[in-house]
């Protein structure tokens, strides 16, 4: 298997992470990004880094690199348009936290590239270079997406960087992973924000006796609101299904609170859906093996995704799961 | 000032906490409980139980000692007729999560008690007197109440024991205690049982995928649900006004990104509550006193609560505030 070297477009904590992660992980890496305080930053942590996002895309034609297109959503359609100019044929992948928006650029601008969706589920509430580092991916689940198109090889490739990155790669469809977002991504961030706002409005004293239950529900609350937003508002038929669905349930405890004294449906609920997350968590699931060349290794990927499976290793034209 | 011993009455988490922490700061010690888990726990570790609470009240009695009331609010009408008929005139606290309610029920079965009802801003998600340690409290806001009736001497001695479990003193009063909880600590755990619902709604796949937010957003769901229904239930008035806030803004920001797209609203709101909750605790606060005989001290004490002042020590018949 051909060790690909790693271009990679916007040094944000994300893709910066990603550059520090693969470059301990031997591969050639370099980046670029619009930001002259991330460009300096990791200029002065040793990288190679250019101003322009044409000249790092054409060194990745040169060199047969992965292309990591890591700039916030609004910025993507620029940036495939570069990409589809200067290395129309390279392996792409990304890291924005959408999925189906991504895709649906990726066919407008460059219809020939081997693409493969890609959301790590790993991050912190602060942003910028000097936020990441090589390990922020350890451990992390990390969405490669599979769909009638995908080449599987270039699916393989990127796993592959993926694993090295210490992350363990989920396949799933491009619908399928923003459905999921949806509810365990944007939703925490929407409802963060309603919970803080709903204790500010009590005042400093709500503020003063705020422990551990307010600080963990609001912690998301102080990621900076324009990449809550771009991440949110580019999901926004999924997530308007799941916002829906908390407005249902906290209504329904409203409503059963005033007429009946009761939270007993709502707090038994929650509880059994905490217990099934510790569940997945603590369940072994056995190793076994797909072969990416049979005719139903589509299938098989997308059903290991679906039952919580990960790909852990890559062996030939064979990706080992568990 | 006298240092009285403690009496514990219920030793699960916060009341084996504070037995712990009150023998830790030097004073006499004794607990009662119905759970004979607790109980042995705390006698294997080397305290004094007693297994039926009117023994360890007559003991208070005999020893003029501080009586804390530590069970869960269903079980405080039982404890306080016990108490009635044992220490009628005992200096009595509590530690239960509501105050409206247990200062009903004080009023109802020992109106002869110099009473303090108090709420220690602290716990885990874990239960019984295994998950506690003298530690608990460490930094923690612990809410004395003033009422009108409020013996400020008496204020003063419960002040002292939860400096000396390591916390600091926020005088409120019983009503704005439970406005204010039912923002930060109940709704809170609705908020985080409405999330894990929808989010292990989205099957095994969004479980796999969840990261930081969806963990953080509903860690406190792990808690035992009986426990989180009794603090929520019993602040019903207070909680629901805080909830019908949540549908509010929850509400808004589904018609806004239904019908624009935008989030910018309800995540700007959310962002710049989270920058109060810090701008709170990053604030210096000037030391000063309170002269508990004052004939304002009081309206000083509830002023001191309302900014958000703690009272960090004790000085005779003052109080030093921060």
């Amino acid at each position: 298997m051909i060790v690909r070297p790693v271009c990679v477009i916007g040094l944000g904590l994300i893709g910066g992470s990603l550059l520090r992660a693969a470059a301990a992980a031997g591969r050639q890496v370099w980046g670029a990004t619009l930001s002259t305080v991330d460009a300096e930053a990791a200029v002065s942590d040793g990288f190679l880094v250019e101003s322009r996002v044409d000249k790092a895309v054409a060194m990745a034609r040169e060199r047969d690199a992965i292309v990591v297109v890591a700039v916030p959503l609004p910025a993507v359609d620029q940036t495939l348009s570069t990409i589809a100019r200067h290395a129309p044929d390279c392996l792409l992948t990304d890291v924005v936290s959408v999925k189906g928006p991504v895709d649906e650029a990726v066919r407008r601008f460059t219809t020939r590239v081997r693409y493969v969706g890609g959301h790590p589920m790993a991050g912190t509430s602060a942003s910028g270079w000097e936020a990441g580092s090589d390990g922020l991916f350890h451990d992390a689940s990390w969405v490669l997406t599979v769909e009638d198109e995908t080449d599987l090889s270039a699916w393989r490739d990127v796993a592959q960087l993926v694993l090295e990155c210490g992350a363990q790669a989920v396949p799933t469809s491009v619908a399928a992973h923003d459905d999921a977002v949806a509810r365990i991504s944007h939703l925490p961030h929407v409802l963060a924000a309603v919970l803080a706002a709903v204790g500010a409005d009590g005042g400093t004293l709500a503020l003063a006796l705020a422990a551990g239950s307010y600080r963990d529900g609001t912690r998301v609350a102080g990621t900076r609101p324009e990449l809550v937003r771009a991440m949110c508002e580019g999901n926004r038929a999924p997530l308007l299904d799941a916002v829906d669905d908390a407005l249902g349930r906290l209504g329904a405890a409203r409503g059963a609170l005033a007429s009946t004294g009761s939270l007993g449906a709502t707090l038994e609920a929650g509880h059994q859906a905490w217990n099934q997350l510790q569940e997945y968590r603590t369940t072994a699931r056995p190793k076994a093996r797909i072969d990416l060349s049979a005719p139903d290794a589509r299938e098989a990927l997308l059903a290991l995704g679906a039952r919580g499976g990960r790909v852990i290793g890559v062996d030939g034209d064979f990706v080992i799961t568990g």
